[in-house]
């Protein structure tokens, strides 16, 4: 047997997440039926983190199993020739061959998303589904300041989606960068894990710092009340990237 | 009278470029017809440079002439309404008044262009038609130190298009920073005033020394031989984006 760890990009837009569902199409089934077509080989992709329909992936990581050990340049080449074929906003970027032991999520030490908000009047007809388009200005530094009070290890419950699966709702969040890109807002956040809608319930928060119906100390009132009540809306999926694992 | 400036923001991808042509849909028509549609009056709009079907804009500056001054503020949301309505590719970022001796075109100090490469193997799916895909590696530091022989003032017709109707093919090339972005290689480029095709000119050359087809030297030696036939290709339009003028 042969484990194999792929790199996934996706456009989320037409997508409903990575994750297969009855109905509707998703990256996980896009790339099992590309192997199948391929290979004959119908088997289970398992992928580091799901994603919600409408996020986007630069840098999705998922492994699977074959019985035989495949030139990697080929492979990579056929499941890409499938997925152009069937016009899937899909592709493979990198391919490697793994030990039995890796598992794309249970084996994730980092997990990186990107959000992009497009801070400006117009809309974007050049980045339309790739940011969430806020049209009155926000102020960074706040947001920037408020960030801080979610570094850290916290109970996190505030920012919890329902149907969260999570034993915990503890994590430790690791980086909450926020940068102003000339029209743009790019939100980078780093942890070992998240819980259900959490980075996009820290940004849609802060966004209402920017928007000054929070003072930058409300951020931390809110973590510690732990009520999702307290926390600002949940920002639109299309803002969200999920960019990167690291094992 | 009142004369207008406006920054334009547009996706090339289904546009014949920024000129109103016999058939087919351009930024400067799209803007025109928005304009009569919520003020009744038909003028031209000037652009700073005319750009080629499937080149983009971030940042095209225009300008126009009104008999009265309006509010900017609600004739930009006037633009941009009827863009949305018909679906336009273009929407207007902003929107200044201007002295009557104010002209986009013949002012212009300073012209900046933006090239995009996705240099990897499986073509793009989040960026499709916003970059020029180049599926094997590119050596960026010969690209760089090939890019030094093109800066200053020189006779260019060597990456003169066809068809170019500028009087003499001499400029100054101020800026062409190379420059490797995780999988994309990001070309910034400044001049007064640019040939008809000569950054698509330049770029697709450079690609040719970055494939090791040239050798960076040979890109002074194209230059100085002013022959058009000796550089390379023409890089393709949706790779490119008109990103700023200066005035």
């Amino acid at each position: 047997m042969a484990r194999y760890k792929i790199t996934v990009e996706y456009d989320g837009t037409n997508l409903v997440g990575w994750q297969k569902q009855d109905i509707g199409q998703s990256a996980q089934g896009y790339l099992e039926q590309a192997l199948y077509d391929f290979s004959g080989v119908q088997t289970d992709i398992y992928a580091a983190g799901r994603t919600d329909a409408g996020v986007h992936a630069i840098g999705q990581v998922a492994h699977f199993d074959l019985d035989t050990k495949m030139d990697l340049y080929h492979l990579r080449e056929a499941f890409n020739a499938k997925l152009r074929d069937v016009n899937a906003p899909v592709c493979v970027v990198e391919i490697e061959l793994v030990p039995d032991t890796f598992h794309a999520r249970f084996c994730a030490k980092k997990r990186g998303y990107i959000y992009r908000i497009l801070n400006r009047r117009a809309r974007s007809v050049l980045y339309q589904n790739r940011v969430w388009h806020v049209n009155f200005p926000l102020d960074v530094q706040k947001m920037q300041k408020a960030a801080t009070y979610l570094l850290g290890y916290h109970d996190f419950s505030a920012f919890r989606g329902a149907g969260c699966q999570a034993k915990s709702p503890f994590k430790t969040l690791d980086r909450l960068d926020i940068e102003k890109r000339g029209d743009e807002i790019i939100f980078t956040v780093e942890a070992k894990s998240f819980l259900y809608h959490q980075v996009r319930n820290m940004v849609g928060t802060l966004k209402m710092v920017g928007d000054n119906h929070l003072k930058p100390e409300d951020v931390k009132t809110i973590l510690e009340g732990k009520l999702r009540k307290d926390a600002g809306v949940t920002a639109p999926a299309c803002g969200l990237y999920f960019n990167k694992v690291e094992y």
